[in-house]
């Protein structure tokens, strides 16, 4: 498949595959500001593409090391896209997590007035995130619906033989980046509706090595329920809290079969080499086999996992010197001096 | 804010607003579908809206009694628009439940053949869903992404004054009804990945009277965890489970505030006026006040709630003589009797 | 059935049978130590009698108001016989609660030496709370199992008509208190393994007029488990932890059915009149029927129930007010307005 | 210590230790027919004891290699002394369970007649179990306490120097052996009230050695909660759950150190051999390190295990594999292939 315009192209078409890094183009995107996060990607060649799909083809197919993909907004939840593709695409893990903040301006082609802004676009959810202020600032704007903020955005400066404008919109919203990139012109900055909104990104490899630990760690997994009855998610859930293990993200998405069947999306805080992540995994597959592990890596926000001191490595270890002795007795000696 | 086309207009201008049923329009969509499926609203006039938004705004605002608005889809999950504004809006009810069974035909302006088609415009979901037929059927397409799939598919239709089309796309992802309104061609039919998906459309209203019980209902509400601390959740969804009550919808949506805060939607099976499901309110209202009462409705697929009969209503009711027995007791007469 | 000797009678027979008090006699027993700390039994005619039975027939056939019997003991655990008397006897309620220290002295007929003690008369219980001071300080000791302690310890001084002891046993263990009624010698004092021992004892009548709350109250319930399916305990419990209610004591006793099924000895911290209470017995209830009310009464140590502010009386009230109004509704008058 | 008469003395002075059972005696109660069900225990010294703290010290001093104890009664429930003395005296593990119908008689000296019997001694437990049928028969009757069935039986015949009987009772209550082995007359037959009692018995020994797995198993444990919180015992038997392990036995006892603290005795279906009770012992130890394990050993009644086929062996093997495999993981060589 290839994109309507061509902005969001390869950026790095003799690189060596294994050096490449995937992401959601074009330059300009948060997507950009993640992979910028990204110590090993530096100095590396970049691969712009035009959706999560295309992403994670990338990694697939070897044509990138690893790709940047947006999985979580605080404003609009889990990236449903990025949910399903890592639910489905075999393979693939998760090691590494970025955060970025989200901030939006409102662009247009240079000499055009806020009041003259008729039709805005943006991509729906961007959108969504803006909505208050530009309902407030202009209530008769019409949205015109983009796959990319920032590509609809630099088709505002697209024009036609006759010089005119070829995009039917007069601005767009776009991430405060673009003007480092593009002759466009800031109408209104900060037009988000929430201040605090930011978006985490996973850097996504083939690469099953997993990242060490350093002690604040996160660890990815999708599951589903063994059956529907009641109680079935409870049961899940206890596999956790019966190991002290904290949940920092439950989210529901669709198995797509049925109305109703649902698979989990569930991060926990620790890294799969703590015991009591480990054993966690070990409940969760008898309980249901169907488990994805999608990685355990470094929480962007360096926070140390908080658990109760009775969960701690060293607790597992005592445990199983304990069941391993009590295994182990041969008939005491007292009984067999006895026999003497 | 008005939309890019005037085709989403208000069918009903001169109506009287509690007559009135706004829907994501035009004629033609799924929701429209939904629509024809509400017995209430057979000849009464009936609003085409662009968006979730407005179909709510025309409710909260008294244009319209009720709007029929997608809640859920088989393959998508929960609509994160609708469940984010049920959760925000204060004043709305799901007054019932209606199912639309999905599928997708790929239409063109009469003369076009497949082969040729380049440039497919659909909404994001629609394109989601079909992707993998239009993958292997039409390998070098490009997608233009569309707020509305019958909007795009009518705008295939629209010629400038030379009589050539304006949109840039070339064919249109749209449901199999579009042929009943406009002169489109059907270049081919099924396109859909899943041939079982379907969507639930919910009909919402300000009027807080809750729908008699008919023995098959769901009561949906939305409610947030009082505190972070990790088994919350699982002692929110116990609140359900120690009085027998089924779920049959958890979903998590991001409060916004802060990445990793949620709320959740749920349905449960049963109505407000069922012993077990009024008990369980009163349970998560203590456990956080942070719920939302979405309404209690006949569920679109009649099914009856199924429940261990142990907390059927005349169950209650026993248990409350038992206790106010317990309580009202005097002394007992056999000592009274020993005192003369 | 009458007791072997004539210690322990009724003190009071042409007493007003609504007046009078059954404890397990003679004078001089921990019993009467809790009896004496009952308010409403001061001045009142005491009926000693020989065994928890007793006492309990007493109450049942009106010849007592009330009776005290041990209930629990800080070493022994809870008094199997008062456990199943309750359990089995209906109309029973506990009205009151009482504390007394266990402590015992070894005593014999005046003029005996320690280290001539043989045979020790004890109470089993007593016996074995003992026995670490007994084996270290008299090692060859035999032990003669009694009914009452108190009973053993007055035989000692029981003469034939030459003047002989009729005891076969040399010493008694008693509480400190014996000597206050009988002309024993004490051979020794704090014989009592554990120091801390302390036996809890219950006021036990038919008027089924609950005490007032207090602020710091007990409620006793004996319930069985609907099914034996694993997890039913864990269920049953539920019903206390999803309101927020503490558990003082949970004991398992057999229903004598068969082995393995068990009925459970529980008291929760708080009064039925409290709102967590009342809806926690609710519940149990409706998870099981068969559950006895034994009482709600101040509790001896005066400490008040310590529990989560969300389940306060004044937030089940508010949690009833907010279904109330969910359920009150009519149709809103706005969409009214817009009828006219 | 020594008892009062001679009757429960050692039958096997010059034996070997490590050859002996203990038992309590004398010949003809309950205990002594569990001991002929121990195969391994025919043809070897036998030595009777008078009490269950006498048969675990021959055990744990080394004069006998295990003993037979009472542990369960099906109308009285555990036996607390054995409960206790299982509880603090380290090394001892159980080895073998069996089962004894419990039936009694009413002896007397040969030419007593039922009609002139007013003192029965009997064993708090056993006088517990028939006093039905002694009331409704003997409603005159006093009742004589007594450390041991049998022997207050065989003290009946008992005679002073004049030939007349030194026993203050006239009957005794016992098991039916007892004719087997003392010319006591048989005034009633099977005089308890409940025909279905039955008494379960452990053998215990010091060899640590662990019976082989049979099948049909039972695990014992005693446990203390790590802290009074409330939730705490459900969170102890969510070990057992989420691990599919069924209990057959929850008991509680004090650990008497104060009043509402208490340990709680356990039995599992299974063996520790079987990876779910081996995890289930794991996650009982990081839960509480206050765990005493007691022994694995087949069931009396044969009866295997059921459990859901997600918590079988295999299963724990895969799970386990499963982490390997993603703990073991390489960079993977499709990438390493890139590289070339």
């Amino acid at each position: 498949m290839h994109s309507v315009t061509s902005t969001a192209s390869t950026t790095s078409t003799a690189s060596n595959a294994s050096d490449t890094y995937s992401y959601l183009g074009p330059a300009g995107t948060f997507t950009e500001l993640a992979l910028k996060q990204v110590e090993e990607a530096q100095g590396k060649p970049w691969r712009a593409v035009n959706n999560v799909g295309e992403a994670l083809d990338d990694v697939v197919e070897g044509r990138s090391k690893a790709a940047v993909i947006a999985i979580e907004n605080s404003i609009d939840g889990g990236v449903s896209a990025t949910q399903d593709a890592l639910a489905t695409i075999p393979g693939l893990r998760i090691v590494g997590e970025y955060l970025v903040p989200v901030g939006f301006v409102l662009v247009a082609r240079p000499g055009t007035r806020l009041e003259d802004v008729k039709t805005i676009a943006a991509h729906p959810v961007a959108y969504a995130q803006c909505r208050g202020w530009l309902d407030k600032n202009l209530p008769d704007h019409s949205h015109l619906p983009a796959g990319s903020n920032v590509q609809a955005a630099t088709q505002l400066l697209d024009e036609n033989e006759d010089g005119e404008p070829v995009s039917v919109a007069d601005a767009a919203v776009a991430p405060p980046t673009i003007v480092d990139h593009h002759a466009l012109e800031v109408l209104a900055e900060n037009i988000i509706d929430n201040p605090n909104a930011v978006t985490r990104f996973a850097l996504v490899s083939r690469d099953t090595a997993i990242p060490k630990p350093t002690g604040a760690d996160k660890t990815s997994l999708i599951a589903e329920l063994p059956t529907d009855a009641p109680g079935s998610l409870v049961e899940l859930l206890e596999q956790f809290s019966t190991r002290g293990v904290n949940m920092s993200l439950l989210e529901s998405r669709p198995i797509g079969d049925a109305l109703g069947r649902h698979r989990f999306i569930i991060d926990l805080e620790g890294h799969i080499t703590e015991e009591r992540i480990a054993d966690a995994l070990l409940g969760l597959y008898r309980f249901t086999p169907r488990v994805i592990f999608l990685g355990s890596y470094p929480r962007a926000d360096r926070q140390p996992a908080d658990f109760d001191p009775r969960y701690a490595d060293e607790v597992f270890v005592e445990a199983r010197d304990w069941l391993r002795g009590l295994l182990a007795s041969e008939p005491s000696d007292v009984l067999e001096t006895g026999d003497a």
